[in-house]
């Protein structure tokens, strides 16, 4: 997530959140999505650009419109959920998104989760355009605590290798406390994400170094080179990239979707969704011996504040949800007029 | 984990696997634990040292003796295994060490795991003095995904605080493969393994930079600086540090354990092993769709050498193992002396 610095910016339209999915909504539907998968997305996208995290906010929206507009996924699947075992979920995603997928098995997931103590999730077949976060934080809200994974497509270079192989492979955490939202993150393990690569080439930025390579394998900070046959290196060196290994391993692997570097677009001109899988892992905390989950990660919040912390993970998306609640979302005038032309209107 | 000198060095005696765990024993039971804790404890510690795991080998002898002798733990402890749910195991370690608590509880897991797809174990009031990768490998061994954390102790200063509160907190990770042992990582969410600097420290040797801050907070590479009263870094900044984070929630507040800042040993001078908890998470990838998990896995390691990768996470280790089947374990004459001394012999 990188900030945004709409907030300076003069020519801003504000939408409220419900105004932002409806229109959004709309886009969905034109390019051929069910109403179904059209909510789901909308409600998704309309939440990350709520929180501030432009880089799947509607950033990602042309994205989204090019790959249904090139028959890369199928925007009316329906999820084909499969009650495995009192612990075991599968979800053939039926080459749509996950989303829809998650939402699908949601219900049964939860269930297990709390009469199991520990439930897991393997979607496969299915394409993840969006944040990780949005996936976990509801489950926390509900009391779980919740892990997920997702691989995505060829673009890091494993440690220690010469040439890319997996994807950013974000692994997204989630858990309830006492008094206040849920303790998230949602960490690429690349060095960066790539919505970020291509903001900061948008903006024609320069990266810090150790983000990506060139097209040579060289190091570079420029962000077009990475986007322009580079790729990125995992973060923290080989710790990073031994925790991506685990993601294709459990969202790929374990699921029966593709690796990252498994499916072949090319037959696709403008599919821009990796065509892979997802786990999920949710734990019921109220199994534990002790004191309550909520009241012992406060303990943990209360304390990283004592030893000088001054941000939690996630404290500046809720900030921003604040924010975007009363003064309803900025977003520049001419993306919002780039969205009605999508929606046709 | 460091690679030892000690091979290239004179003075080494070389003892079969059964020699060094034999000899362990004796001085755990000599040193107050039960025949099944030292049973459990000698072959984990022997195998550390097989595999050229050194600063979780036979260096970590003297820890355990002072500890044991301090009072701190109870080496006769008898872990309290409950069966919670479907797929949850909670054990009361019982203020005993971390792995017999696993062991007694080991059979119960790996049958839940296999009948609802997956499985928690959560280890509370229990000693972790080890490395963490052999409590999952024996999983992948048996076809099984294994995951696992444990906190420790304060040693850590969060990314964006000043004074450390985190402990080194590792994750470890286990999955089959067809042609080769399990894939296998272990990786402490500190910059640098404790043991590592200790080990550092005894030889003199610099740490580079980025590993530690000194007892003012400033960055330091002097392993004697970070030991007395300075701290160690998260690795890859933020977020190594969430993840650290999410280590204390599952380790600790999960578990019913202690945080790693919570328990307080001042009162037993000697004490060297942290109070806290461990989680296990198995995942039986035979409840997964599509090719067996073991031939995908298989195929992510082929890609992996195809681009260039030279080694796999586990492969030092494995490669060792062989060598000290083959030679014996080669420890330095004057170890094999001391650990003799402890035997009392």
């Amino acid at each position: 997530m990188s900030a945004s610095p709409l907030d300076q910016e003069p020519s801003l339209t504000r939408l409220s959140s419900a105004q932002l999915t409806q229109l959004l909504r709309r886009i969905f539907i034109r390019h051929g999505t069910s109403e179904t998968v059209a909510q789901v997305l909308a409600e998704n996208c309309a939440n990350a650009e709520r929180d501030g995290a432009h880089s799947h906010g509607v950033f990602r929206i042309p994205g989204y419109v090019s790959t249904l507009d090139s028959g890369w996924v199928n925007g009316k699947a329906v999820p084909i959920v499969e009650d495995v075992a009192s612990g075991f979920v599968r979800v053939d995603a039926a080459n749509g998104f996950a989303q829809p997928a998650l939402h699908a098995a949601r219900a049964l997931l939860v269930d297990k989760a709390r009469s199991a103590g520990i439930a897991v999730l393997a979607i496969r077949n299915s394409h993840h355009f969006a944040a990780l976060w949005p996936d976990v934080e509801p489950f926390a809200e509900e009391g779980l605590v919740a892990l997920s994974v997702v691989n995505s497509m060829t673009c890091v270079v494993p440690h220690g290798a010469d040439r890319p192989l997996f994807g950013t492979n974000p692994i997204a955490f989630a858990a309830p406390r006492a008094d206040g939202p849920p303790l998230v993150f949602d960490l690429a393990t690349s060095a960066i994400a790539h919505g970020d690569v291509q903001i900061a080439a948008r903006k024609g930025e320069r990266l810090p170094l150790g983000m990506g390579v060139d097209s040579l394998g060289q190091p570079t900070q420029d962000p077009k080179a990475i986007l322009e046959g580079g790729a990125l290196l995992p973060f923290g060196g080989h710790k990073g990239s031994a925790l991506s290994m685990m993601v294709e391993l459990l969202a790929a692997a374990l699921t029966g979707g593709n690796f990252s570097f498994e499916f072949d677009w090319s037959g696709h001109p403008g599919a821009r969704t990796p065509w892979t899988g997802q786990l999920v892992i949710l734990i019921d905390p109220s199994k534990s011996a002790g004191q309550g989950f909520a009241e012992r990660s406060q303990e943990l919040v209360r304390q990283m504040h004592g030893v000088g912390l001054k941000r939690l993970p996630g404290d500046r998306r809720h900030r921003q949800r604040e924010k975007s609640k009363e003064n309803g979302i900025a977003i520049g005038a001419e993306d919002v007029a780039n969205l009605y032309r999508l929606a046709g209107e």
